[in-house]
This record gives structure tokens, sequence and C-alpha cells, in this order.
């Protein structure tokens, strides 16, 4: 009897996991496929063939929020699709700072890579490896597998590409603080999140030791968080909250010590949201008893204390229990060497063009937080869009000249529009207005040039947000998924400098607004239309819109049911 | 109205959470206290004063399933209890099998002491340290914490006790094997169980590199298990279970490669089980294609191969992937010198007596895998025995003089009865029948010890398994709670070479069956009264029974939903 039970649940359960019988036949002839790619192989160092002969051979670094979201998009039939990265999961970081402190669990915010590509039928490889140089020239990449694998070799090798997608993210960002390497937790992967939870709980037992000085157990509950960053202020609010929601009852005795500063260089913290969150969350703080140290900047951390200088007080040393650093982030190495090779040695980011093409090479793109987008400039281009604009070649344009290529120009240079919208201007014809007001009915270039002068100043760089990431991700895989399509119809703008138009629309972001979260079933929100908001309802807001974000329908699940038990339970406090 | 909604949820919670204020009155009031604790400090090794002055000093090391069901049972207004622990957890080992595949997670199987301090109002110190020595001289503990952590100190505390019960649990065996230590998983902590998951997904990740022979593949791809007992045994059931519904849909191109392998130095395996059991589980391994080793010992381990011999073979050696030694349990080095200081020095094991009191000092009591108890043997008391039966003196006793004390005896001499019992005896009687099977009237004290010559042959160590260890716990406990009662009205057996009674009872030990987990959803059951079952339906009783000795209804809640979550979901994979 209750064997016959189990049978019905197993396969209920079964039936939701398991794929058809035809998409396992699929398999079965996919894996038959690639497994002619491991027919060439050479000791230690190896060159992938393309087992699949006549398609493309498309490569992907990293599997963050850009290449996570660029593979669930990509077609697999058309191309041949590989993955590197050194991590088998995509992390939804939003949540990370809610790791720390347990109350969402590591597990909960990770999904596996090779899920997803169970899910596409294993139409893609991926490799857990890290790629330490890109090649453009003879199009390959140099991968390294963390653990030397083979008996003999090093875990070394190399893949070659027709088209490669960098999306490797960027790391943390030091400023080459002396000792913050050594001695700071950083908040950019799981496993940091993880390290900084059992830290924390490390800290409180050690504090609840016999042996220490009044001096000694405030040392060891002071919590630095370094940086007044969206990261940074979310985690001092939630470990302020697992401090007196949770661990104030299981440490009795020490409560009293705990200490939670965060410094910030600059004069407020949460500055890249609007001034009435920034405000709110710096009294909020107050009330809390946070200590939030503006105007500090860390010069060096030992393992004992944290320096800072402020003008008025000069160098204050303070010691501290544990830090976190999160102060932005910066560019990584390999990307940093690829930049040299494609003349780009000279700039701080890696530039891509509106297409998400880096320039300087070809076939290679870049997306999410390790490049950013260098918009074309009006300016560089304005002698060429009177050319394209002029179709007569009159040497002046009317209005109604302009009017025909509006479009294409709204498209290519967004920062027209915004340049519009930001000094109250209906339309173009405001532009070509003169000083007194009236409409220009005829314009030469010198003209058209001084009507534009401005408008670049409107060029506005793209924040390192997953949203940005997932939303490039999707645009890219789009673009490739149809580019035999668009090829042939063409849906971009005209080419200023060239013949026809461009192919796709050039990647346009579309923000759709912020949370910091507080603490405190707090959360501050603001969404385009600069509609602020911040309170408990807010809270709920961020609950459903982090839930239904999710990756799947098992993160899901597991993060709404991390959320329940954390109400009922508390969060765990074994030094785990 | 959604922060209102907000509220009433959080309230709720609250109320769960939360304990009344009376109890936190208590909690502010046993601080207050408590904090006399930390006036006589010295700055590196300090004393504990007892704070609460006329209660007695109770300490206890070790938070496992003995110290954790001590814990629970004792009644804390009656001593003062102070705890250390390397692990501020307690965890529910039967399911650590589970946790190295995924099946439930680490944090499920545990819970906070903190949490249980916290039910008991407070009322007991904990400390996350590491006892390394015991003093029983002066009746001081010394201890380390796992990391320096006073400014100038190194970490170290004493702490004088009254009682101590010692409760710290064995250590895996290697039994010497070189190797073994550098290139093995152990499974016996949380940490192993953690380390065995994430190593098992890095052998997949790397055999799917693409620079690998076959030969290499084979090598990732080869999981060894040595030792053939209940753990090694679940976790290779586990193992396979994991590999065959999770990871082979997830790998397709490497699973053809992975193989099991069981090496068990006797002839069988599960040979604590009934012999129906071991057959099955044998048979049920070689169905599922794991390669079942027996009769071989492992000699060496490197961090290639596993070199183990067999009569027949000599020495072989295999490539291995990775390697998880389960061989069975020695003592902790702490131990060994504790022995050494209680004359205890030519033992393997730490004797106690059947009221769990170490022999060979005063006021220390030991229980669970840590010690043993040395059971009284009959022949070594005949003469006593006689003497307290022979309440006239007489020289001889008849069956009624027998009968007065037959009760104490087998009280006292548990085996008398298990030697009754195994010679289908129906009493004491039978044992008295000459050869002739006639029942001797009057015994003289030879023929009272040829009657019981045989009876210590049914001396029967415990096992070392957590049914044993929490009925200790509990039992001690007990004891603890009940001194001045039994002190008053002592209702143990008579004490043989003493006057008076026992004043409690000595532990005895009830066995409640045991299972084995055999991968599939088929376990194996031996119930009381040799009731031996194999299936699903025993899954379903493990289930069920698991579910139930959860330490708390969180963990219950955590577990039974990771059961849920993995028939949904399936297991995880990322190699977190
Ligand atoms: C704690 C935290 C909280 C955040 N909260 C928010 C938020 O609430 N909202 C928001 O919009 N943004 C948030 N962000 C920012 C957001 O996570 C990033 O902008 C986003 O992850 C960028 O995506 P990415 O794909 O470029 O990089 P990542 O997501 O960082 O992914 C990089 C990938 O590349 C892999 N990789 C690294 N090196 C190599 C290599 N050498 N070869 C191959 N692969 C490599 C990595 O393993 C990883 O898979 C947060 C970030 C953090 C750290
Ligand atoms: C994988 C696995 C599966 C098992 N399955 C079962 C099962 O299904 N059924 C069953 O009955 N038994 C099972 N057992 C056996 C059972 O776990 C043990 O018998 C039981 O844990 C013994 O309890 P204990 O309290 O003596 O030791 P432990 O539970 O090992 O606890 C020892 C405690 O002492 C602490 N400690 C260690 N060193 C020191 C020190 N120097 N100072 C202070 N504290 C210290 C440890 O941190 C720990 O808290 C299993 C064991 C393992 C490893």
């Amino acid at each position: 009897m209750a064997s016959g039970g189990m049978s019905l649940v197993r396969r209920a359960a079964e039936a939701v996991r398991r794929t058809p019988r035809w998409q396992k036949r699929l398999v079965v002839f996919t894996v038959g496929v690639g497994t002619l790619t491991y027919a060439c192989q050479d000791n230690r160092v190896l060159q992938i063939c393309d087992g699949t002969g006549n398609k493309k051979k498309l490569v992907i670094l990293g599997t963050g929020w850009a290449g996570a979201s660029f593979l669930r998009n990509i077609d697999t039939s058309l191309y041949d699709v590989h993955v590197v990265s050194p991590r088998n999961y995509f992390t939804f970081t939003p949540l990370l700072p809610s790791v720390t402190c347990g109350t969402v669990e590591a597990r909960s915010v990770v999904e596996p890579i090779r899920n997803i590509v169970r899910k596409r039928n294993g139409a893609f490889r991926f490799w857990e490896a890290e790629c330490y140089k890109i090649d453009p020239t003879s199009k390959k990449i140099h991968c390294r597998s963390d653990v030397g694998t083979n008996i003999d070799g090093n875990g070394e090798f190399v893949v070659d590409y027709d088209y490669l997608v960098v999306s490797v993210g960027a790391r943390p960002n030091t400023f080459n603080t002396p000792g913050v390497t050594e001695n700071c937790h950083f908040l950019k992967e799981v496993e940091d999140a993880q390290k900084i939870r059992k830290s924390v709980l490390k800290c409180f037992e050690r504090a609840s030791l016999p042996n220490l000085s009044e001096e000694e157990r405030k040392k060891n509950l002071h919590f630095v968080v370094i940086g007044g960053g969206p990261t940074g202020v979310e985690f001092a609010a939630e470990l302020h909250d697992f401090v007196n929601e949770d661990l104030a009852k299981l440490y009795p005795d020490v409560k009293k010590y705990v200490n939670i500063s965060v410094i910030e260089a600059g004069g407020h913290i949460l500055t890249m949201f609007d001034k009435r969150i920034s405000q709110f969350a710096e009294e909020k703080f107050k009330r809390d008893g946070i200590d939030l140290k503006t105007n500090f900047k860390v010069v060096k951390v030992s393992d004992k204390d944290i320096t800072m200088s402020n003008p008025a007080t000069g160098e204050v040393s303070v010691p501290y229990g544990m830090a976190v650093w999160s102060t932005g982030i910066g560019t990584r190495p390999i990307i940093m060497d690829f930049m040299k090779e494609v003349g780009q040695g000279s700039r701080r980011v890696l530039a891509t063009d509106e297409w998400l093409r880096v320039q300087g090479c070809e076939d290679v793109y870049a997306l999410g937080d390790c490049a950013t987008i260098a918009q074309r400039k009006v300016m560089e281009d304005v002698a060429a869009i009177f050319r394209v604009a002029d179709k007569d070649n009159s040497g002046t344009l009317t209005v109604e000249k302009i009017k025909s290529v509006l479009g294409d120009i709204y498209e290519r240079y967004p920062q027209v529009k915004l340049y519009l919208k930001s000094n109250q201007m209906k339309g173009f014809h405001d532009l070509l207005k003169n000083s007194e007001g009236k409409e220009s009915k005829e314009l030469d270039i010198e003209e058209f040039k001084k009507a534009l002068a401005q408008v670049d100043s409107q060029v506005k760089m793209l924040p390192a947000t997953a949203q940005v990431a997932s939303q490039q991700g999707t645009y890219l895989a789009e673009c490739f998924n149809r580019i035999q399509t668009c090829e042939q119809y063409p849906e971009g703008p005209i080419r200023i400098r060239g013949e026809g138009r461009h192919r796709f629309k050039p990647f346009r972001y579309r923000h759709l607004g912020q949370f910091a979260p507080l603490g405190g079933e707090q959360t501050a929100a603001q969404l385009p239309g600069d509609w602020v908001h911040v309170g408990h309802s807010t809270q709920w807001l961020w609950y459903s819109v982090y839930a239904s974000k999710q990756f799947s329908w098992r993160t899901r699940m597991l993060v709404v049911s991390d959320w329940g038990k954390r109400f009922i339970f508390g969060r765990d406090s074994s030094s785990l």
C-alpha cells in the first residue's frame, strides 16, 4: 500500500522533472554529434574542432546577469554555443546582501547553468574554467580550469570562436588601499556572502568567550562597512536587523557591545538615488544607532584597525571585528589585457559601440559590467548628418529635410531627445529657434552645428546594474537570432557615415526603477517618473518584484520559502 | 494597507518567535547575575568564578547527540550549567549522508545550541571553544578558542567544575593508513558533507573539460567509498541516486564514465545488520552497477591512486577522482591523555561504570561515542553476591534467599537475563539445575559459582550510535535532576560490595531498531524482535521516523521541505 502511494508521488514528481521522450532522443542525438568534438585532441592544449560543421561557433564568457540572459534567449539551433565560466551557476546578486545574514540561503539565489543547458535540450556546452586571455587576432580564447585536471597537464585549453560574447563582469575595486584584500570581506560572489555570514557569527562567539576585556568584546563586535552605495547600505541594514531581531536574544550578554559603522568618502550615502531617499536612509540609520561616518576616506586596513582620514580630524584609527569593502567595481585583468590588444589601452573601461561590438576588433561583443557603451557624439558626426539630411546637396537644411531623417537621428543619438526633454522643448524645431525665439526657416552647416552644440552634454553612461546587463543579454541574443532577416531587411537607423541602414536598432536601456532596502521591513523605491516611496508597502513591492524576477520556478520557490522560514523561525545562528 | 498587512504577519510571526515578557525578565536577571562571572579576570588564562554562589557548577563538553540531549533535559535551576564545544550547533548525523548529495541541506540538519539556551531562558552559558585538557585532580578544564581572540592573548582559558560531563564524541579512524588524512574525505561533520558535495560536482565539471583523455575522464569520475558500514553504504547509495536521477541528465557526455566502488576489508557489507539485509544490499548494489570490493584492505592512498590488497590478488592500485573514508571511529587525543591521567592508559576506550561515571576519578561523567560502559562482571562479584543473599550467614543459599535479591541482581548484571534468554531458560531457577536437570534445593559458594560461570559471556558493548548517546544524555540529566530525592530515597539496586542501595538505577539501553537506506527509495529496517523489512514502505517509515526525531520544529520543517523540493526540482547541481 505504502509502496503504491510512493510510486504515485514519485511518478507525479518525475513527470514534473523529466522531459518528454522525443526530447531525450534529441539529447542523445546532440550528444552523439557533440562527441565528435572530442575527436581531435592534443594532450595538453587543444583546439576544439567545430563538430557540427556548418553552424558558426559562438563562445560566451561568463554566466552572470549578462551571460545568462544571453544564454536564455539565444537560438541554439542557429549557433554552436559554448560557455566558459569559473562558476557553473548564475547568481541572483540583488539577494546577496540577504544571504550575508541568512535571510535567504545561498543555494536559493543561484541557478545551475546546466539546468538551463538541459532545458534547452543540451544544445550547448559548458566548461567550468576561467578565460585568462582573449586573442582577437587568431580568434581564440585561452582557458584554465581551477584545478589541474589531466594526469600530466595543467588544466589549460584553447577554444576558437567565430563570435565571442564577453560578459565576465567586474571585480571589487580596492583603489589600491593597503591591507584591504588581506583583511576585508568583499560582497560580490555567493561565497563572499557565505563567508560574511560565518564571520559575523564567529565575531559573536568570540566576543562571548570568557577571557576578554570589555574593550576586546567591543572590538570583536565592531562591524564596519566601507562604502555607502546600495550594496554597503543594504548589508548594514540587514546586519542591523539580524543583530536586533535574532542575535540579541541569543547573545544577551554581549549585545550591548555591538556597533555597526558605515564609512563613506562622500558627503552622503545612496547618492545614486533621489535626495529624499538618501536623507531618509541617513535618518533611519541614525535612529537605528548605525554609526554613519561620511566624508571619511579609508586609507589603510590592518588586521586590527581601520585607518581613515577626514579633512577636519586628520587620520584616525578604529579597532574592528569584521569589515566589508563595498566601494565600487574595477576592470578585471583579462579585460585590461584585452583592451591593450584592441588599442583601448588608455581607457579605463572597455568600450563598445551601441550594438555592443567591441571597438577595435571584429566579432567580439561585450556587455554587462565589464564594458561600457561609448555613445557616438552628435558633434563628431554633425557634418555627416548635415550631408545625409541635405539630400539635394543645396548646402542648407529646411525643417522638412530635417524631419525626413529625424527618426533616425533620435534613434542613433538618444542624447538629442534627452536634451530636448531636459530643456522642456517640445520637439526638434525648438532647437532651431534662434536667441530671439524665432525659428529659422533654413540653416547652413554652421547654424546647424550651433543648434546642436549642447546636445552631447546629455550623453549618459549606463549604470553597472543587473538591469542593464540582463537587458543587454536579451538584446544581443535577439540580434544574433535575427541576423539573417536583418541582413536582408535592416531595421536600424540610416548609416550616417556609410551606405544604407544599420542591421539592428542600437541597444536602448529601459529603466524599471530601483530599490534600496533599509532594514526593519522598510524599503525605498525610486520608480521611473521619479516616483519615490519609502515604507512597509514598498517592502512588499520589493518582495514581489524580487520573487518574480527569479531565474526559475525552483529559485522562486526557494526564495519565497526562505522568507517564510525567516518570518516563522528567525534566521539561523549556526556558525556554519 | 499593505503596511498594515505587513504588521499583522510580522506580529503573528513575532508571537511565535518571541518569548513571553516574564521570561525576558528572567533573562535580564540571569544575565545580571551572570555578568558577575566576568568579575575576576586575569589577562590570559582565567578561572571562572561561580557567580551564582550556591549552585554546583556543571560543565559539559560537546554538543553532539549525548551533550545536546543532556542539555535538553538538565534542570538548569539546580545547576550552574556551562557548555564548551568547538561548534555552536548540534548535528543530526543520520542525515549527513543525505547532505553529501544535496537531498537535504546542511542547515536543515543542524540546530544552534543558543536556540536551546534561549528556550531555557538563557539559563546556561555556551562557549565556542575546544577543550584540550581535562585535569581531574584540580577539577579544571583547559580550553582554546579556534581563533586567537584577545588583542594580546591566544584565546585560551581555564574553567573549573564541580561536575564534568564529557561528551566529545569520537574521531574518524584511519588505522594509520598512509595518505588517508591528506587525500580522503571523512564523513563526520556537516562541513565534511558540504565538502563532499562540492567535490562530487567538481569531479563532474573536471571530467567535462575539453582537454582530457578517456582515461582521465574515467579517473575523475571514479568515486571510491572505503568502508562497508552503514555510513559508507548509505553514502554510496545516495551518490548513485544523485548521479542517476540528476547528474546523468546534466552531464550526458560523461555519465558513461561514472564508476562507484565500495571497498570493504571484511567479507560482507553491513555486517552489523541481519544477514538478509546485508545480502539484499549486496545484490542491490550489484544490480545498480556499484562495484563492491569485499575482502580488500586499503593500504595506501596517494593523490592519484588507492592501493589495496587482497590475499588472492596481492596489491592493486586504482586511480580515483574522489574518495570517502568511512571505516569506523577512534579515540580523540584529549580522551587518550585523560585516560592516562585516570589510570586507564592501557585501555583503548575510556571506561565508565553503569552510571556513566568515569572509572578512576571523581565527579567526571562520560557518555556517547567517547566512552564505553564497562559492565561489571558477575564472576568478579560472585562471592559478594553470595554474601549479600546469604542473609543468615548459613554458608548456603536456598531458592527463597536468592529470590529476595533476584531483582537487584538482574538490574545490576543485565547479562544474567540475556544469558537466560539466549539459553531459552524461563527463570533463574533453570540456572540452578544440575546436569541431570534437577534443581538443587541448597547451593554452597562453589555450586553458586558454577551455576553462574557462563553468564558473563553475555556482556555486550553498546554500539557507538546516536540512539545510545542520546539515551545516555537523557538518563544522566535525569539522575542529576533527581540527585537530592535519590540521595534520600535511593532507587538503584543493592550495593553488592557496600552498604545500602545505589542512588540510581544503572543506565539501560532500549534498542529501537535501525535503518539502512540503500538508494532508489528503498530502505532496510531491522526493528526490535528481529523484524526485518526492505522496500519502499520502509523508506516511508524512515522518512517519518527521521522527521519525528528532529531536534526542533524548525529543523523538522526544513528537512521535510528539503525532501519536497527534491521530489519536485531534483537536487541542486551548483558547485557551491
Ligand atoms: C551584492 C550585490 C548586489 C547587487 N544588487 C543589485 C540590484 O539590486 N539591482 C541591480 O540592478 N544590480 C545589482 N547589482 C549589480 C549587478 O549584480 C551587476 O551589475 C551584474 O551582475 C552585472 O552582470 P554581468 O553579467 O556583467 O557580471 P556578473 O553578474 O558579475 O557575471 C560575471 C560572470 O563572469 C564570470 N567570469 C568572471 N571572470 C571570468 C573569466 N575570466 N572567464 C570567464 N568567465 C568569467 C563570473 O563567474 C560570472 O559568471 C548588485 C551587485 C552586487 C555585487
Ligand atoms: C555520517 C554519520 C551517520 C550516522 N548515522 C547514524 C544513524 O543513522 N543512527 C545512529 O544511531 N547513529 C548514527 N551515527 C552515529 C552517531 O552520530 C554517533 O554515535 C553520535 O553522534 C555520538 O554522539 P556523541 O554525542 O557521543 O558524539 P558527537 O555527536 O560526535 O558529538 C561530539 C561533540 O563534541 C564536540 N567536541 C569535539 N571535540 C571537542 C573538544 N575537544 N572539546 C569540546 N567539545 C568537543 C563536537 O563538536 C560535538 O559537538 C552516524 C554518524 C555519522 C558520522
